[in-house]
Formats: C-alpha cells, structure tokens, sequence
C-alpha cells in the first residue's frame, strides 16, 4: 500500500512540474545524534527522493538555541523554494518543541503539528493532517473497512498520533473536514490523472471515513476497562508505546487492529534488539479480519503520507 | 453553585478594579431577530451587570453582510476599552460562522471559539474555553466527582460542546493544560482573594480533574451501542438535543449524569411549550448519584463561565 500511494504521488509530482510548477522541495531540520532521529529522517530523504521530492537535511547539534532554530524557520518560511518544513523530534530539553513546531509556517508545515493545523483537524476543516493520524486513516480508507456508527478504540492519547486519529473517525463524514477533504482531494486529484490518461480510472477506490464511536484510552484506563471497551471495539488502533498490551482476548472476532506501536525490545532468543508494536502479533491475527504488523505497517504509509502533505503544501491546495 | 462563582467572579471584578485597573468590557454582537439568541444575550447582559462587568449589545439586522461583521470585530478588537468579545450564534446562512469566530482576536475571545483557542484547548496548553465546556468541567470539579480513570461517555460532538468536553476529560491532569492551568489560576487566584481578606481559606475546593477514559458518540452511535457504553459510564454528559435521549435502564447505578440538552417540546398538558434537556431526568435521578437538571443545571453555570473567561480576558492570563 505505500508502495501504491508513493506511486501515486510519484506521478502527481511529474504532472505537478510538466505543468510548469517547481518541483516540491522538503527541508528537514534534525538537532542532535539521537540515532532513532537519524534513521527516521534518513527514510523520509530516501522515499521523498524516491517520488520525485528535493529534500535537504539541515544538522544541527544538540546544544542549539531555541532562538537560531525560531531563525532557520523563519529563513524557510520565507524562501520561495522550499515548499515544505519539518522538524524531526523530540528536540532536546531546553529547546521549547510546541514553540518551534508553530515557528514554521502553517501551510508549509508537513507534519501538521502548527497549532493553526491542529485547530483546523478539530473542527473538521482542511489542514496538513499528522502524517501518522493519515496513514491510519488510509489505511482503513483503502482497506475498506467500515467506520460508519463503528465502535473504535485509540488506545493513546499522543497530540501527533492518538488525538487526531480520534479527532479523524468520531467527525461528521459528509462534513467539511480532514476526511472529507481527503476525499474530495483524492477525487479531484484521482479524476485530474485520468484526464491527463495518468492512471486508469478502475484504480479509485473511495470509502468514506469518520461517524464512529470513538472511545480514548491511555495509561490511566485500568486494564480491565480497557479489555472491556477493546472487545466491544471493532477497529483498535493502539498508539501506546507498551509491547503486547493488546492480547487476543481482548479482540472481538473479526475486528480490525492497526498497529501504531514502536517499541524496541531486547530478544532474549537471539540477544539482539528487535522493534515491535503494542500488539500480540500471532496470537491477535488469528482472531482479527484485519491486523497491520510491526514493522511494515503503519510506518511505511506513515512516510508516503508525509511525501503527500509535502505534494499537498506544494500545490497549496490547503488554504 | 452558578450564584457562589458568580460572586467569586464579582469580587475578582472589584479586586481588579481596587488594583488601578479598567472595569472588564464585554462586547456582544448580536445579529437579527431569533427570540432564543435575544433571551441569552438579555441573560449575559444582566448576569454581566450583577458581578460588575460592564457591557453593550451592538445590534445588527440580519442582513448584515460578512465585511461589516468583520469590519466591527476588527474596530472591537483594536479598541483598548474592549476587554471581550462575544458574537452571537447562530449567525444567518449568508455569514461564515467560522470565518467572523476567526476575526476576534483570540485574547479577547471569550466563547473560546477562535481557532487559535480551539488548537490551544486541544493541544493541552492555556486557552480561553468554551462556556459550555468550562461549566461541566466546572461543576465535576466542585461537585467533587472523580474523573481520574472512569469511564466518560460524551453524547455530542458539537465543535462548541461535545468536542472541547472530551479534550478536557481525557486529557493529562498533571500536563499544562485548561484544566490545570484552571486550577492553577484558580488556586493563585484565590490565594490572592485570601491574601486580600476578601474570601475565607476555608471555601478554596480544588479536584483535578481529566485523565477519564472517555466515549466520543452521537447521531449515528447505534441506539443499543449507546446504551452498552452509557451502562458501562461512571459519568455520562449528554449535548445531543434529543429529548429523553438517556433513560433509567441506560444508567449505571451511582453514575453522574450532567444534562446539556436545551429542548423547547410542547407539553400536551398545558399546551404550552417548555424547556426540558436530553435525560428523562425524573426517571434517572433515582439511579443517578448526582444529576443535573434542566433547566437550572448547566445553563446558569455556563452563563458564569461566560463571565470568568470575560474577567480572564481582562487580566490577560492567557497568554
């Protein structure tokens, strides 16, 4: 499926330039030697290449002022070139991280974090949506799994990763919004490549989001609450950074799980450390119609999501 | 409780004033000739008087056009002697409700319907909060009801209602957040009323309140899925505008339900038309701990939470 949306972007980033626009143009600012930081930029600079995207990493140490980083944004802001700004966190303790993230201008504003974007996801107007909230919902949008007076929980309750998701699939469908948008921009976009004999017109496949019930978790559900609601649930998006919390019973039968877990856990087996969500994999597939692993789940479609919202900046079709 | 904050906001008025400062100025634009709009801006107007806060009506036909709106919220937002300001909605269908919301400024948006507000809200930080919100979150906190992981189902998700309810009951309790920030302004604010010999130590009632795992449902939550959350619910809040929307057998033994539903149903027995809520309030209250009715319950309290946003927008608290 990223594979799928980063062609699709791939090819709406060649109609975007045939048509005389400059190509998109993705700054990353990334402070420090956080390894983790490292790698995830480095996948986005790979993917952005990858469709067609400039990118340009902009390093530096973790010892940064908050004032020189309120600086490069505000350089970026202003320079016609870069269509879109992303500063990689967590950024280190003395460095305000909601202050940056509202330095940087809201329509160029790719991870969706600026608080105009927020405000505008929770009341359900267009914005640069959290590319992890995105790709959840992308997820179900292309799976066509239902969500229409769904019961779903977001175990989570992150601002980048949980609130959205819950903001995205509790709001009105055929309302202005995140989804709706999403839609009518894919529409549009998707009839605008099959007029130009882009990609066949059998490849759009749309299932409108939103309208279900949406129950928030977090670490102070107790656990057994949690395995009520969870087996009521038929989506379970779980974003809560703790390995195995989601166990078969507490799935209903042929509920959809989406994995959003990171975790890096230490395999006793082969003494390596390996990355794992906050699902029992093999034990919850079994009872699930439809589960994303760790890794290559969300992740993947996490970063095509990102290269869209840089796409989307560039045409500014966000206003 | 509406007349105990009522007074409590009075004597922050006076202090305020004692300390050299402007009298507070509310500002309502209040737009053609809805009989419910004119009743609660009469409602506001006097409730404003009674603590000292001085006030006007700009009254306006309902042709008026977006430009003019905007035009006057622009000369009420630069005009010093303006502390707050309110617009009256409904707005008629011509007008972008969203649009003049966004044209106050948000330091001095008292609905706390500014974009800005609504992103600060969400995102845990100081804002000014919608009345309505501020009033449920209000009275649990005097009334002394735990939120710390209990089950909340919100029935609503209105932009003005049930969507800023849910952000504030789910939220962290410990995080810079309305709700802390709440505690905390009324914590230093009374510690000040206190300094000041103006109100005894002994009526300082403080609960924290948030970290609920709270349901998000609403018109198209299946009746019987509703009813299977509301059972499980040690709070239910209901903004729907359904009467009778909650009966007994939905309620959990013990549960607080508070009531945000403003109906005006005919009553077949006097014929005449009356103001009930969205609970079958003398059928719940047996099962109820706590309920609040309607009217009389959180209509009164959010008139005074009008007011205090209106004193905090004086004092500039929110930064």
């Amino acid at each position: 499926m990223a594979r799928q949306i980063q062609k699709e972007i791939q090819r709406g980033v060649e109609s975007w330039i045939s048509l005389g626009n400059r190509r998109p143009h993705l700054s990353i600012i990334l402070v420090g030697d956080n390894p983790a930081s490292h790698t995830y930029v480095r996948k986005k600079i790979q993917a952005a290449s990858a469709v067609g995207i400039c990118s340009e990493i902009i390093l530096k140490p973790k010892d940064v002022s908050q004032e020189e980083l309120l600086y490069i944004t505000d350089q970026l802001n202003m320079d016609p070139r870069v269509t879109g700004i992303l500063v990689q966190l967590p950024l280190p303790g003395h460095v305000d991280e909601r202050t940056v993230c509202n330095g940087i201008s809201p329509e160029k504003d790719v991870d969706g974090f600026h608080i105009i974007n927020i405000g505008r996801l929770c009341l359900d107007q267009h914005s640069l949506i959290p590319a992890t909230a995105s790709a959840v919902w992308e997820i179900i949008k292309r799976t066509g799994i239902k969500t229409f007076g769904k019961n779903v929980v977001v175990a989570g309750r992150s601002k980048n990763v949980g609130m959205p998701i819950a903001m995205l699939l509790h709001t009105d469908g055929e309302h202005e919004r995140p989804g709706g948008s999403e839609i009518i921009w894919y529409l549009s976009f998707s009839a605008w490549l099959i007029s130009l004999s882009i990609i066949p017109s059998s490849s759009i496949h749309v299932v409108a989001n939103g309208d279900a019930t949406v129950t928030i978790a977090h670490r102070y559900t107790p656990r057994e609450q949690l395995k009520i609601h969870t087996q009521l649930a038929d989506i379970i998006i779980v974003a809560a950074g703790i390995p195995k919390l989601i166990t078969s019973d507490m799935v209903k039968e042929g509920a959809a799980v989406i994995d959003v877990g990171i975790n890096y856990v230490h395999d006793p087996v082969t003494g390596k450390t390996k990355l794992v969500g906050d699902v029992d994999f093999e034990a919850v597939r079994k009872a699930a119609s439809f589960i994303t692993p760790v890794p290559g789940g969300v992740g993947p479609v996490t970063v095509a999501m990102l290269l869209k919202n840089t796409l989307l900046a560039a045409r500014k079709v966000i206003d």
